[in-house]
Formats: structure tokens, sequence, C-alpha cells
């Protein structure tokens, strides 16, 4: 059996749910998402495999996970390298670069240079709000980890996909195919044509959240409001795809394609 | 040999310089230190011992970590209540709790009543910047905590305690040893006088940190200025007493009263 998805909408409209009704801050959000993708890194990369990983950081909310992820990872005792091309003027960001800064961690400018001495990629450019093109500078850095024999995670979505749709028929990431992948939250609709490992991460929803009895299940941006409020029981009644993780973990490993293990 | 500890003030002029040259922000800062409790707890206090945590929770930043730890114990299994009796205006804290109220973590008011049912207790009433009298509604809270023979995990410091000096000679906290202890960034001075088992916690600072280069081994407030900023080679040299931590661990076990294992 699948795991239900989580359309690009409506991920988007969780997440501002999360930060209004929720209560969340972004801060808080974007520390437990990167910290659950420098988990799903040491699940699928233990240090002995090698401690140099470079992460590609885009210039979203997906970047400031890859960021925060890489802070992580140097304290596990991992050597990441960070290429960020297209810095964000946000204060977050700067932030969260600069907390990097402080750990010595290298940002470098050449990817394929950089790429020539990593044992692991994590691809944080795109997330579920890309759409569209893939813009300068991006396309090589996508065409080097579709072509690189070094394993590749990619945090939400392989960047190029379409989140609905998969990979690209033609041109950039049409011959993308990451090694693994951390579906933030809940996995997206792309996840079906993913076939590497696949984990989902990102604890911060209840299992009953009435949030997630209104998003997951469907593609749809618009859930009819009369569902927003559901209770807890009644949500609880319905049992959402949200995994069982296991004791501290913040990551739970699920099938490929978005198979229920 | 005794782990290097950190006193009162230099522990509040780390968390200035953190969250100022550092570029943390407290939300970040908050989170990572309540992940951390809530593994120390999930450590000494596995969920097969007894899901009932009751977190007592004080009004300043303790009491934040606390309400951090809360959510990550539910998430993990647990079922935690809160004792919060006087809730901080700061809009922090009330994003804090209100994550908890969206996770159904109940909210009680009378604390025996609450102990009295409770398999584990967290102390995050007054940290670091705690200094002189114990104020209402404290004392009897702190006295039942004393007196009882639940498990009682103390953050950062036994509530009550002088930072530098340990439990009050007498009156309230006197008498009041709790069986855990976690100390967030560094041990702080009075873990000499504890006994239990001992943890550190907060996995942000980086071991070679300059911050650290000045502030441990010292509880002096004012570092001199011409220390504050060497360079990562020259703080590895020395070597500070940030302990090894293992794998994914937010949290290191560390010897009774501050002693290395």
């Amino acid at each position: 059996m699948a795991f239900k998805t989580l359309g690009a909408k409506a991920a988007a409209a969780l997440d501002r749910e999360l930060m209004s009704t929720g209560a969340f801050s972004i801060d808080q959000l974007m520390e437990l998402a990167g910290l659950s993708v420098s988990q799903a890194v040491y699940r699928v990369h233990p240090i002995h495999k090698g401690r140099r990983v470079l992460v590609a950081v885009g210039p979203g909310n997906n970047g400031g996970d890859g960021l925060v992820a890489a802070r992580h990872l140097r304290h596990y005792g991992y050597h990441p390298t960070v290429y960020y091309p297209k810095r964000s003027k946000n204060e977050l960001y700067q932030r969260l670069a600069k907390q990097l800064e402080d750990l010595d961690v290298p940002f470098v400018d050449d990817f394929p240079k950089a790429l020539s001495s990593a044992d692991h990629v994590v691809d944080a450019i795109f997330g579920f709000s890309f759409s569209g093109e893939v813009r300068e500078p991006f396309p090589a850095v996508i065409n080097a980890m579709a072509e690189t024999k070094i394993p590749v995670t990619s945090v939400d979505a392989p960047s190029s996909w379409d989140i609905e749709e998969g990979p690209p028929k033609s041109g950039v990431g049409s011959n993308f195919h990451p090694n693994f992948l951390i579906s933030l939250t809940a996995p997206k609709p792309l996840v079906k044509h993913f076939k590497g490992r696949h984990f989902i991460g990102g604890r911060c929803v209840p299992k009953t959240s009435p949030i997630l009895f209104v998003f997951l299940g469907t593609t749809d941006s618009s859930p009819p409001p009369k569902k927003r409020f559901v209770t807890p029981a009644i949500a609880a009644k319905y049992d959402f795809d949200v995994p069982e993780y296991e004791g501290l973990d913040q990551v739970v490993e699920v099938g490929s394609g978005g198979q229920k293990l």
C-alpha cells in the first residue's frame, strides 16, 4: 500500500498553517527539518564511508534545511562543504550560514571541483515550491549530480523534478535519479517515480493533527473549510499516513516509491 | 579529573554571545536544549518504565527548555503533563505552550496531585540565572520533588540550588537531591555537590569555539578581550572540556559530580 502524498500547494498551506495556528517559528521548523536531513544522511552514509559531504544549497527554504543539516553533520564528525551560489538576503539564512562559518565549514564556488573530492552529496537546491525552469547556475549542478557515481541524498524533492509529475521528460534533471530521498513531513506525489531508499522526517506534526487530516491524501490545493477543524479523535479514527517513528529518531525509512515497508 | 565548569555570569555571557556573534536565535537554542533534555529523559527513563512524565516549568528560559522537552517526549510516545503556574507573556513561551496544547498535552494546576500519578518528573523550574529566594508557588513544588520517591531529572540546575555553591544550607531545597541532571552546554559549579547520573547536552557550540575558550574553566563574568578571538587551532590545542558526543546523540553521560567517566 502506498503512502498518501501531499501536493505542492497543500504542502505550502501546511507550512503556513504550522506557522500561524500551529505557532511554530520558521527557525524551529527549519532546525527540526535540517536535523532530520542530517539523521537520514547519517543512516545512509555512516561516517566510516567517508566524511566529506558536499551540500548543494538553493536560495529558498530547501536550502535553509541544507544549511542546518550541514551544521548537525559537522557536529556528528563529518566534514561538510557547502556550495551556496545564490545567497538569500533573508536574515535567517544569513545566520545559518554564519553558524557554519563559525564551525570552519568551507563554502566553495566550484561545484564540479568540490564534487570530485566528495564522498556524499546532499541536494538541498529546490523543494516543494519549485516549478518551471531550473535557473542558472543550477542546471550544470543538477547535471553533475545526475552523472556522478557519488551517492546523492535529495531533500524533499530531487531538484528539478516537478512536485506532482516527477522527473522532467527532457532537459535538465530528466536523468537525475538520486540514491536517497528524505521527504519532510509527508511524501510529495513525485515519490511514485523515485526508486531509491526513501525516508520521512520532520517530526513536528502530531499524528492526530487536524492539519494533516485535511491535507494528507490529497494533492488538491484548497481543502474544504468544513474539514479543517475536526477533533483529534476524528482525525485519529481516520489514521493518517504519518509513519511510526522509532525511539528518538527524527527520520523513518519507508518503501521505495512511497510504498509502506 | 573533573570537568571545568561554567559559572552563572559566564553562562549568561555565553548565551548572549551565541545569540549575537554566534547568530543563533533563541528559538533555535531552546529547541536544541529541549531536545537534549528529552533525550536525557529517554536515556534514564525508557518508555517501558512508565510513560507519565510530569514537567515542572518555571517562568524563564529553563521553563522554556522544559516546554520543548515535553513536546519531544510526546513525539517519542510518552504522556507528558505540564505544571506551568507562572506563564510568561513572552511570545516564544506562548507559542511553545500552544504547540503542546495542539498535541493534547494536559496542563495541570495541582502539582502534588499530578505527582501522585507520575512515573518521572522533569524539574525545569530554575536554571543558571536563579539566585536568591524561591518564590511562590515553587517552595511547595521543590519540597515535593525533594520528598518524592519518583525519579527526578533536573535541567541545568536542581531548582533552588545556588549555581556556584550548590544546595542551600537550610530551608527550601536543602534536602533536594534529584536523581539525574542534564547540564546544558557545560556543567555549572554546583555539580560538585551533585551525586546522581549526570549528562551534558545542547550540542550547538563547536569544540574549538573561541567562545568556550574564553568561558570554560572560569566563573568570572568578564573574560579578557584579548582572549576572545583566538583561532580554532589555538582553542583546539587547549582542548576544552566539551564532551565527545556519540553518533546522533544530543546528550552525553559524564561522571557524577562533574567527573569525567
